[in-house]
């Protein structure tokens, strides 16, 4: 099995579900798993994933970057849960009591695996939420998440969530091929999956994409590893 | 014009279209905007609103707290866009370089009204997010957004924005009614609007609870400015 997640975001122009089920089409055996993003989601509507989705044996990771109040955080995993979904991407920013307390004990009895962002790949990301990141992966640890998310474009900080967070968390690093990482650079420092998006998704032969990347993985991942 | 937004949250197992219909219908006289959050918008596809929305006189805020990267924050207010939203919700703590930035621009653009969050009513908004409320009011005004969310649960967070922000930038607060402020009360402290959802909108009698929120509202107003 592949290290592989599948960011499926579509161009603002294209034929959305012709598009995500070409690419789960093509994708699904190699593929860990699927993302989907808000974008998506807001387009298409969340009751049209389980259709979408059909044909996929592999997990769907819904990234809606949640940074709500518990209540309405509840009501999103409730409906996810009805379209299949089994993970989703909330803030670590919003903080624990009447926020993630809600969504996590929601995710639970629903058998929705939370996972929250403690850092991203933009430069803002340093003006205020990298300056909580070992609050954030202590908070994650203690609410037993089942994985948090930091950038493969910024390799120390992956090292610093791993190190925080020992052999505990998965950690999901996006950023891999169109944003500049490479591919098994981020399973180097430690994190568990690498996301890629438009360099798989956006090729005109995305399964040849994908395993051009994945060979690339296991090869770094052999390398910084002997 | 009143100063309330109405917050369209429908119950989960709600009839959504059928509730919301007839909410804008009997309120659109009284309310001065609507805001819908993301389990409404998830549930129905963004491009319902425009059809759910089209006897609404008043302007449509996508409260969806934006929290993401620049690039697919602008493929959202895209899509608002495309379906008619006047103003769109994020967050200030995704930060300025290669978010907020790309949300402002892209917004203009389109003739969108960005608004900031820089506090929430849960208990976990002090947690991470008030801690940095003078940084968030502060990029909220070199930003030049439209206006920015605080509480009106907390009332002596209003004041501090209000301070901080001059009288530059609308405040919108959350928290009337249901949530336990009383109608007036966040004006007093130099909010601009205050949201009021399910006081009004599980009311067996929406126009007749609205009717009662706006007439406290002004009492309440008269006296504190009096």
């Amino acid at each position: 099995m592949s290290k592989v997640v599948i960011a499926l975001d579509p161009p603002p122009k294209a034929e959305i579900e012709k598009w995500v089920r070409e690419r789960v089409d093509y994708l699904d055996e190699l593929a860990s798993s699927f993302k989907v993003g808000l974008p998506l989601v807001l387009r298409t509507g969340v009751h049209r994933l389980r259709d979408l989705f059909s044909v996929s044996s592999k997990p769907l990771i819904a990234d809606l970057k949640l940074a709500d109040i518990g209540d309405i955080m509840a009501y999103v995993v409730e409906a996810l849960a009805d379209a299949g979904v089994s993970a989703v991407i909330s803030h670590a920013f919003v903080g624990r009591r009447g926020a993630l307390d809600v969504l996590v004990r929601k995710s639970e009895e629903l058998g929705i695996k939370p996972v929250l962002v403690v850092s991203m790949s933009h430069p803002g990301s340093t003006e205020f939420i990298d300056k909580h990141l070992s609050e954030f992966v202590n908070m994650a640890l203690e609410l037993r998440v089942w994985g948090v998310v930091a950038p493969a474009t910024r390799r120390e900080v992956i090292s610093r969530v791993r190190e925080l967070a020992g052999s505990e968390l998965r950690i999901f690093s996006p950023g891999v091929g169109a944003q500049g990482a490479e591919p098994g650079s981020a399973i180097c420092c430690g994190a568990d999956y690498e996301i890629v998006g438009r360099a798989v998704t956006n090729s005109p032969n995305p399964r040849e994409a994908l395993e051009r990347i994945i060979y690339e993985q296991e090869r770094r991942v052999r390398e910084c590893r002997s």
